[in-house]
Formats: structure tokens, C-alpha cells, sequence
């Protein structure tokens, strides 16, 4: 059992200062400083990070919220190649189209190749090798979560702006368009479902189809003064549309909605979701078809549909978090609870023995908790500074086994980060509030 | 309810034949013929793949088993950037030294990047970074499940020798040899309770350091005809070492463990995993320090370890499958139970509903199974015709629900397709053999 409890002291737990290799004006926006400051990233080059433990948790619980809202929708899991084909990419012209943004690269043959920044091109091409679809394999929705490569030409604010970033990114194929629409619905219906889980505000704005193409598509734009992308948006009526689908002019609302009038004003935003109806841009291109009930062979009805998987990590952190210290969407924390048993040498320090218990007993008892419990036993460190470090990097509950403890009955110091409440409770009382913690 | 039960008219299912881009001659070897043939990849260019959702679902469950092992030994995820800077790689030499194996690509601003096809550079730099390390902060052990590249000059075997592949790489700090040579044994330690919850007779070799250098090394070689590796094995005293360590000549055993002679054979095989005690040669050229408890800084001793996660799930499909049906290690199969209701029209066809009852029984009263059962309701195609697609592509347990469910008591065929076994069953044997399918 020893072995398997997380403890800080066993921990790779970078240092809570700035690494040697890191320059302030590396340092555009708050949750980038934050995630250096508390260890979670380090810059590897500029755009590029590397993860580091706490970051990774939260990613992978990110990503299982995800897959979970994918699944719900019949989305299948696929993986699909970073070094994608020039022969693919030309072949629907976006090997120039996409200009510079595009990282090239040549084997030692000198074939040449991209790293993916999506794959519209790829998927239409496997579906287009099934030669023998008919409309009972419909709807067809692939999805992955997979590293995205772009050539920013001025990376910046961390994770919300890479060069690398993970990215889940659905494909779909239908029959008709009215079918295409449908997958639509329900494929913004789980972005919808899953920001809600997060509690981030996201507002589904009409997009700008840019250079994936197609009939339609909408932005997802959680509001924050860092963002890039301005919208309009009316809270009455719930209009929102992205500037650029409109420059110039401020779109209105529909009459009937906002009376006496609208209420448009535009908001600073990031992007963190993309959805297109694409039609049959890329089907046609690749032949991506199947054999309708009349022996017809007809083009497959494509959409696609992206989330930032590393940048919604961030930018919840912009938004949610202080100047100082780090806040997460609760579901994704990588960590639920932290314990810190006393400093070693004061005289509770009997208690340390106490803390495992509760340790031991909490993921014995609720076993939802399995994992998500971390022990801070840097017994070399008083209370209050340990208690400092879990608030800055915002383990969502606290339990400190301080002199209380040693009471009759036993009180233990639970503090709740997200409401920045304290209070002294019993270990049944304790436990009881352990088990209303909501996990995935 | 219904909307969440895994069936295969609903899912892409690709056709069990090679697809219209592939050419025979590109076909290598038994597990990329039988993973083509039953759609779990296809391929992108020579040695770059699609893996499809059974493969996905397969990979992902075999990264978890990795995830547990490496947890255990105090293992911390990380993730390091794919697109690496070419001044660390330079820094290490390995820029030059890596030949041609070695992606290289420049951004717009041409500054020279690789595709990382492993990270001692990149690690050791994070670790150099942090000033202030004492003992006290050691063990550190990371690790990453990320995509890796190599520009194979022959890319060949579908996933054995790809040009992008998934692969788990550890990395670890010490301060001493001693802990070092400790950490070593922990690491390869896992690696074998690895294989043998895999069920793969893997050998550890003594090895070739090859190009990262060091100390130390082993490979873990899976036996296997279709190997590049060949190693030097004992079987009576546990002899093993690669043909490359010790070339021309053939290793003799230690003559007190084998007498009156020993039986050292060749063996091809499949390195499916490679460990390195390191030394200092990275902790030096890039200033991985601590300081000791005489104030002293001191170079950190390093180990780097690998298992080709892709690989190993190609490999035991190579070793364990017969010529036409796939073969998995039973805890990584995609479902571990399918479910075949009989077609429609037929008289049983009121059975449909049987075997959906059948479904939601299993995911309610054993719940280690959810995410693990599929329905195969595709009635349009006889009993006979699915099953021989369950056997093809290897699901553990496949529970026919045939007219003698119309029985009194109601009997179920049971097939086990490890043992190659069939009894019928009543719905309580079902359940109680369901319960002891052992997963992860």
C-alpha cells in the first residue's frame, strides 16, 4: 500500500520559481505564468512545451470527458499519422493554400511531407479505399486526440497559441445533407455538454469558414480579455457571430427577439471549438462515395470538428484562475484532495502516521477517489507554507491533520478552495464531504 | 440506454479485404496482413499507419497496463514536445550522429528543428533547469507514451518497423550508480510484469548500447521468425545476450550453472523493449546537477528505457495468431465479449431483443465489463458468417444467442475462442463464467 500513495515528497514537483532557462518576456498572458510558475509546463522552444506531471493529469482527464461525450454520439476513435503525404495534401490543394503555416519536411528519399495541422485529406482518403458502402454504414463519425503541428509565425501566451498542441478533431460522413445537418446538431450538442461539465461559458458564435471550407460552421469562444477572436454578441436574444464574418458591419438581431432593442456588443475571446459542414468539398476531391438504394453512386456529406484539447486546458485556467493563484475546472483538477500531516519535529508529528491512515481510508472507502488523493509529507516544511503551495497550484479540498486532531473527537482542517471556506469537521463529516465530491 | 450499447451495424467496420490502395507486395508479414485484412490499420505511406478503432481501443488498453506497471515504480507522466530543437541535439552531438534516421525539418523562420525519435536531450535539459535539487529529490523517474519518429530507410512489417510509432520512454536521475543500478532493476522489473500480464514469453539479452550510449543495456526480445534482432539464449541457465554485443563469436555459459554442457542456440526475435543505464554521459554535456549533503554539486546518473507500445501490440498479434485469425494478449483485446443474435427473418428473430437484454444485464451486473461487450447486429448476415468474423478477428468470448434460447431453461453457445472450445450454457453458467474474464 505504502508504495502506491502519492506523495509529494516522491514527486518530481519543479521548482515553484521560474527555471533558469526562462525569460520574463517569454511571458504574454496570465495562465502561461501561472503554469510556469507552478511547474506545470516548461518551454521547450518557442510554441513548444513540455508537460509536465499535474498538467498531463489534467489533460488525460480532459481528454477521457471527451471521449466519453464522442462516444455517447457513436464517434469512434482513430489515430491517424502526424506525417501526412504531400500527395494528399496537393491533390486538394491546401499543400499551398495553407502557405507558411504548414511545416514541410522531406525523408531521406526526398519525398515530401507535412506534420498534420488537421486531417481532412487523410480520413476522406480512407473512407474513399471502402469501396463498398451503402447507406446502412452511415453515419460514419471518426475522431481523434492527437498532437497538431502549425507554424505560428509568432507563437505566444503558452499553451492558448502553440506550435504543438493536442487537439481532438471528429470527422463525419452522411448520406444527405439533411443527414450531415443532423450530425452537426449533435455533434455541438456534445461540445455544448461537454463545457458545461467544465463549467466554462461558451459562447457558439457563427464562424468563418477560412481555409477548411464549406457551407457552415460556428466558433466556440469562451470570452477573456486575452483572446484573439473578437465576436457580437447579444445576451438577450443569444445572437453571436465572429467579426470577421461580418468586418465592418455590427450584425443585428432578429426583431422579434430583442424589443424594445438589441443589446450587440462586441466581446474578446478564445476560440477553443470549431465546427464545419463541409458538404462534399473533400469527398468529391478524393472520391469518397457510396452505393445509394437506387445502385447510384453518390458523394459522402462531410463535417469536421475541432477541440483544443491543450488550449481549453489553458484557457480555463486564464479564466478561472487569480493573479496568484491557479483555479481548474473542478472535474479535470489533477488532484481532488491533498493532505498535509504537521512539520516533523513539532510535537503533532505523531499525526503523520494519522494522515496515511486517512489517506489509506479514503481511497478505501471512496473508491471514486482512487488516485486523485495526494499525501504532502515535505515534513521538512511548516503547515502553512505546504498550505500555500496546494492553494497556489488549487487542489480543489485541503484536509490539513493539524493539533485538532489530537482532540476527542479528532477535528481536522478542511478547506474548500473554490469558495475559499474553512472549517473544522469530524472525520465522519469529513468523509461524508469526500463522497460528494464530483468526479467524472 | 440503447444508444450506448456497442454495435457493430453502428460502428465503421472496415471491409475485411485489403482496401483499393493497397498492393501485395507491400504485405511483409503475418500481423500486417491479418491487422489489413481485418481493418484494425491502414496504411498512410511505407511505415506510417491508420490505426483504426479496434487497434486504437487495443493501444490504449495496453498504454493502461504500462500506466499502472510504471505508476508503481514511482513513475511520473510527462509529455515532451515531438518537434525538437535541433540546438540540444546538437549539444549531445546526436544531431550528427543520428544520420539519416533523424527527421529533420525548419520553421518559416529557418530555424532547424528534428522529429524527436526519443528525448535523453530534452529531459536531461528540463532536469538542468532546476537549481536547487538535493538528494532528498531523488529518485526521479519520467516517462511519456507519446508518438515517436525514425526515417527508416525500409520501413517494413506494418507496425514492427514504422516510421512513426508510439512508444513509452522512462527517464531517470539518480544520485549515485548505486541508486542508479536500483532504479535500473525496478524499471526492468516492470518491464516483466508487463509481459506477463501480456502472456508473452519475452527474454531479457544483454545488449547493445548502440547509439545512446552508456553503461549498461538490455533488450527484451520477443521470439519470433519474422525478428530482426537475433539473440544468444540458454534456456538451461537463462544465457542471453544479442548476436551484436559479441559478433563472430558465440557467449558461453557460466560452467557452474550448466553442466555438462550448455545448450546455447540462436533465436530470432523482436525487441520489444530496451533499457540503458546511461551514467552521466547526458547529466554532463548538459548540466543535470544536484547538490550534495556536502554542499556539493554533483552530475546526476541516468537510465533511459523504452517499450515500442505499437510495436509489442503488432508483435504479440505476430507470435499468438494463427495464419487467418488474430490472436490478442486477452487483457488488451478491443471487447472482450460479443454478442451474435440470429438474422432477421428467421424464426429466432425475436431473439434480437433477447440478446440486447443479455448486453444490459452484463454491463449492470459486472461492471468491469462495460466498454468491453459488442453486439454484432448486423442481421442481415447469418450466425455462421459473424461468427466466423468474431474468430477472425479474435474477440475472447462470443455468446450466440440461437434458438436454443427458446428452450426451457434457455441455453446459450459459448465459444471460447483462446481454448478453441464450445459448450452451451444456461444464463447463470453465462454470467458466472462472464465474471471471471480477468481485465485489467
Amino acid at each position: 500500500m505504502t508504495n502506491l500513495r502519492h506523495c509529494v515528497s516522491r514527486m518530481f514537483y519543479p521548482s515553484p520559481v521560474f527555471p533558469s532557462g526562462a525569460r520574463l518576456s517569454d511571458i504574454t498572458c496570465k495562465s502561461q505564468k501561472l503554469m510556469l510558475e507552478t511547474g506545470l509546463i516548461r518551454q521547450s522552444s518557442p510554441g513548444t512545451f513540455h508537460l509536465l506531471p499535474f498538467a498531463v493529469k489534467a489533460l488525460e482527464k480532459l481528454s477521457c470527458l471527451i471521449d466519453t461525450e464522442m462516444e455517447n454520439i457513436g464517434g469512434q476513435k482513430v489515430a491517424m499519422p502526424s506525417v501526412g503525404s504531400a500527395s494528399l495534401w496537393k491533390k486538394s490543394s491546401r499543400w499551398t493554400t495553407m502557405g507558411a503555416e504548414l511545416f514541410k519536411l522531406q525523408d531521406r528519399h526526398n519525398t515530401e511531407f507535412c506534420l498534420s495541422p488537421t486531417h481532412e485529406e487523410a480520413v476522406t482518403d480512407i473512407i474513399a479505399a471502402e469501396t463498398t458502402l451503402t447507406p446502412r454504414n452511415f453515419p460514419i463519425r471518426l475522431y481523434q486526440v492527437t498532437t497538431k503541428f502549425r507554424d505560428e509565425p509568432r507563437p505566444r501566451y503558452g499553451l492558448l497559441r502553440g506550435r504543438e498542441f493536442l487537439m481532438k478533431d471528429m470527422y463525419t460522413f452522411d448520406t444527405s445533407l439533411d443527414a450531415a445537418r443532423d450530425t452537426y446538431q449533435a455533434v455541438c450538442g456534445a461540445y455544448h455538454r461537454i463545457f458545461q461539465k467544465l463549467g466554462l461559458q461558451v459562447i457558439q458564435a457563427v464562424g468563418d469558414s477560412g481555409l477548411i471550407g464549406g457551407d457552415k460552421s460556428h466558433e466556440f469562444i469562451l470570452p477573456a480579455d486575452v483572446g484573439e477572436d473578437t465576436i457580437h454578441h447579444c445576451p438577450k436574444c443569444g445572437l453571436a457571430a465572429n467579426t470577421e464574418t461580418s468586418p465592418g458591419e455590427s450584425p443585428t438581431c432578429p426583431q422579434n427577439l430583442c424589443k424594445p432593442s438589441c443589446e450587440v456588443t462586441q466581446k474578446k475571446g478564445i476560440e477553443v471549438g470549431h465546427t464545419f459542414l463541409l458538404g462534399q468539398k473533400y469527398s468529391e476531391v478524393f472520391d469518397a462515395s457510396f452505393t445509394d438504394q437506387f445502385k447510384k453512386k453518390r458523394n459522402c456529406e462531410m463535417g469536421c470538428y475541432g477541440l483544443g484539447v491543450s488550449r481549453i486546458l489553458a484557457a480555463a485556467i486564464e479564466v478561472l484562475s487569480s493573479d496568484q493563484e491557479v483555479r481548474w475546472p473542478r472535474v479535470i483538477a489533477p488532484y481532488q484532495v491533498c493532505i498535509i500531516p504537521p512539520k516533523e519535529g513539532s510535537k503533532e508529528s505523531e499525526l503523520l502516521r494519522l494522515a496515511e491512515q486517512i489517506y489509506d481510508e479514503i481511497v478505501a472507502t471512496t473508491p471514486h477517489l482512487k488516485g486523485d488523493v495526494l499525501l504532502d509529507d515535505r515534513l521538512s516544511q511548516t503547515i502553512g507554507r505546504r498550505l500555500k503551495d496546494s492553494q497556489k497550484i488549487g487542489h480543489p479540498t485541503i484536509v490539513i491533520v493539524g493539533k485538532q486532531a489530537l482532540s476527542d473527537p479528532a477535528k481536522f482542517e478542511l478547506h474548500c478552495t473554490e469558495t475559499n471556506t474553512t472549517k473544522f469537521v469530524t472525520k465522519s463529516e469529513l468523509f461524508n464531504y469526500l463522497k460528494t465530491i464530483p468526479i467524472l
